[in-house]
């Protein structure tokens, strides 16, 4: 087990309790009647979009890739299982690792409706146990970074800082500064996402410090002492015009940079950019906070800022927190299934993915068709899913947080136009099913 | 520490890093200029409920109290910190636990705009440290508890089955099986909070069941051998009316419950209870689940429903899912302080409240007053924070998750009945401050 770093180092841990007890019901009642050996191919997608969005992006591979590794039942997880599971069950999983294979989208790449993001193929009972965790951390991830693209499209070049721990889960808050910065955001205040996952952490004071003083000018000065001219003033605890003039009093023109959390920030930031700029401290930043979303960020764009923080909407993916992904059984021993009832159908059989291109590299199409078929793929276009475990070892190699970064930024550059707009619309592109 | 639960047993952990960087500088800051001693007073409030909504429930105090006696500063989160802090920050660190007092509202308790729910006090130091970690587990699990506890005065005294794990990150999952829980739902699909918890689980098969087996009716017997007749069988994988004759035939009469995941659910349950009742199962209970939220199962409270299954919307705060609680400075050395500038004012002074009630016992009105005031109490009315921490030790005797679940529902009594409705609205009570 790979663990989570903690105060002592790195410590064992298993996420194997971290899902629905069905899976354990089921995984038992398989292994009772001699199904659970059975070949199975489960496939994660989304039916649709959150609505009006035009594209979505896949993040969270990584740290499934992590917690799958970390999905085993110790004593303490089988003591717990007693009264769920019988005794020849409770044995099977002692001995449980995944053993099968996983396809998905690598992180940062785009997904559509339909799109298969996420395949795992093993026994039934290997691959059912591992429905909720896929989810939980696809759906949370992903719906954060399908949030923040957009705020980094809107931001259109300035620095983005995702500062929403506060407003998640204290856990969640972790994954979700991992999914801002996959998705183009320049650090993060959350200082326990700069050590697990290695992204630039950012934050110097909160009005706080300011009410603590005995002035504004003599908290600005105390800040200074610590931190240097090259930290960030938060200036709208009292006046923000007198802020300013303190600020720069406290720090001199070299002063890096100051924060507005309140008030018309449109207006805000050219005012101080006017009294910054006649105080002589034309290279002193201007950062504004306080509630923005893509939205405002978007209508600022006209205005003299040089970074956002942002905090509430995308950690909780600005009214779309959760992809809503499925985890749907589609293939038994090479047989395509798939519910039929009223509503809620899926498409049976093992899929694969491509895309079309233009030769001018615009996407045109996602295609999804049976995988057992090979694409048609012309010139430009190109396979989507890619290996990510072969016989329950990880595929060496995978893309790190920096290449998936990167993958997003060529891949929205790859969309067309209408599809980036932040205005409800349809995706992107649209998906085409080939039938078996 | 007293950890977290692992495949080892218990292991230690830190929740040190799980906050802000900005709260470590200013700590440093105020260390360096002697302003860290001084003696502080945060208050944690909502400035308004989620849009429309009534009244709020305090959620996550229990979990606030173990997450603060693990925020220690070993040697793995000092070596992260090397870079954010000076060396005499670092060794302050290195012997922080804190030190101050606690009070707040009991969980399960209502709260309203401006309802002090937490009031932290100790020295600046000590209690800036707590901010993010703080507002992370109460405005997660008081979003969820909120939302949680409409849809159990939605079901009408039906029971509910939390089961939104997958829709949310895998660790909020475990917090908000356990917000749901005290607000009123009965069981939890999530074993881990079944483990961490004591939580009641639930769950017994997904469709993928059904499509692993080679026709519904062995799936159903399969899962009887296994399971008894005291299961929930999932009957709309292929036809339902299909499906519960497979069910009564692999069961008996004697069948504990069917489950219906999709189609529309009153018709359904109408129509599922009919043919029940026609095969000689009167007793076997009809579950419905599938995208159900606070409004729809409203909708079915005529129909013959037994219990409801809740996910997505429960897990993400029915449309709410963070309470938007803040932490803020509000007395320094015994002296009011607050933020004075364009928005987002705030009152200073340490403050207390008390709720006013009819001698019916209905409530009539939150009453925030200063905290060195006595307040003037009716015979009926109650003062609402409770000690939580004094000198850094937890009060003895807090309640359980059982008793803040009984806390609840008493609470709800006692709401005006317009207050419980589902539409939007005002608060069910207003708040009056009392100025200093």
């Amino acid at each position: 087990m790979s663990g989570i770093p903690g105060s002592t180092g790195t410590v064992p841990r298993s996420t194997a309790l971290l899902t629905d007890r069905y899976e354990l019901t089921m995984a038992a009642a398989a292994l009772a009647d001699g199904t659970a050996e059975r070949q199975a191919v489960f496939e994660v997608f989304a039916r649709r979009l959150p609505d009006g969005r035009r594209y979505g992006v896949v993040a969270g591979i990584g740290r499934l890739l992590d917690a799958i590794e970390d999905f085993r039942f110790g004593e303490a997880e089988l003591e717990q299982l007693a009264e769920v599971v019988d005794p020849a069950a409770l044995d099977w999983l002692a001995d449980y690792r995944f053993r099968g294979d996983i396809d998905g989208y690598p992180e940062g790449e785009l997904y559509f409706p339909g799109s298969p993001v996420l395949t795992v193929t093993g026994t039934f009972a290997d691959a059912v146990l591992l429905e909720t965790l896929a989810l939980s951390i696809l759906n949370h991830d992903t719906a954060v970074a399908s949030a923040a693209a957009r705020m980094v499209t809107a931001a259109a070049g300035r620095p983005l800082i995702e500062m929403g721990s506060r407003r998640t889960h204290e856990e969640a808050a972790v994954a979700a500064a991992r999914a801002a910065y996959l998705a183009g955001f320049a650090a993060t205040s959350n200082l326990e996402a700069g050590r697990r996952h290695g992204i630039p952490t950012a934050g110097t004071a909160a009005h706080a410090y300011v009410l603590l003083h005995d002035d504004e000018v003599t908290a600005f000065r105390s800040q200074i002492a610590e931190l240097g001219s090259k930290t960030t003033l938060l200036v709208d605890t009292y006046d923000i015009r007198r802020g300013i003039e303190n600020a720069i009093a406290a720090a001199g023109p070299e002063l890096e940079a100051i924060r507005i959390d309140s008030g018309d920030l449109g207006v805000m930031a050219q005012q101080a950019r006017e009294q910054l700029d006649a105080l002589g401290a034309t290279g002193t930043r201007i950062v504004l906070s306080g509630d923005l979303d893509e939205y405002s960020i978007a209508s600022l764009r006209a205005e003299p800022v040089d970074a956002y923080g942002v905090g509430t909407s995308v950690v909780t993916g600005s009214g779309a927190p959760t992809a809503s992904m499925v985890y749907k059984l589609v293939e038994v021993d090479a047989r395509p299934v798939a519910k039929r009832s009223t509503s809620k159908e899926s498409r049976g059989g093992r899929k694969s993915a491509f895309r079309r291109y233009k030769p001018t590299g615009t996407a045109v199409e996602e295609v999804v068709h049976p995988a057992n078929r090979e694409p048609s793929l012309g010139p430009h276009d190109r396979v989507v899913p890619v290996p990510l475990v072969r016989g329950g070892e990880r595929v060496p190699g995978l893309p790190t947080l920096e290449q998936s970064r990167e993958r997003l930024r060529a891949a929205l550059v790859s969309v067309p136009w209408e599809g980036l707009k932040l205005s409800r619309g349809e995706p992107a592109i649209p998906t085409a099913f080939e039938e078996a």
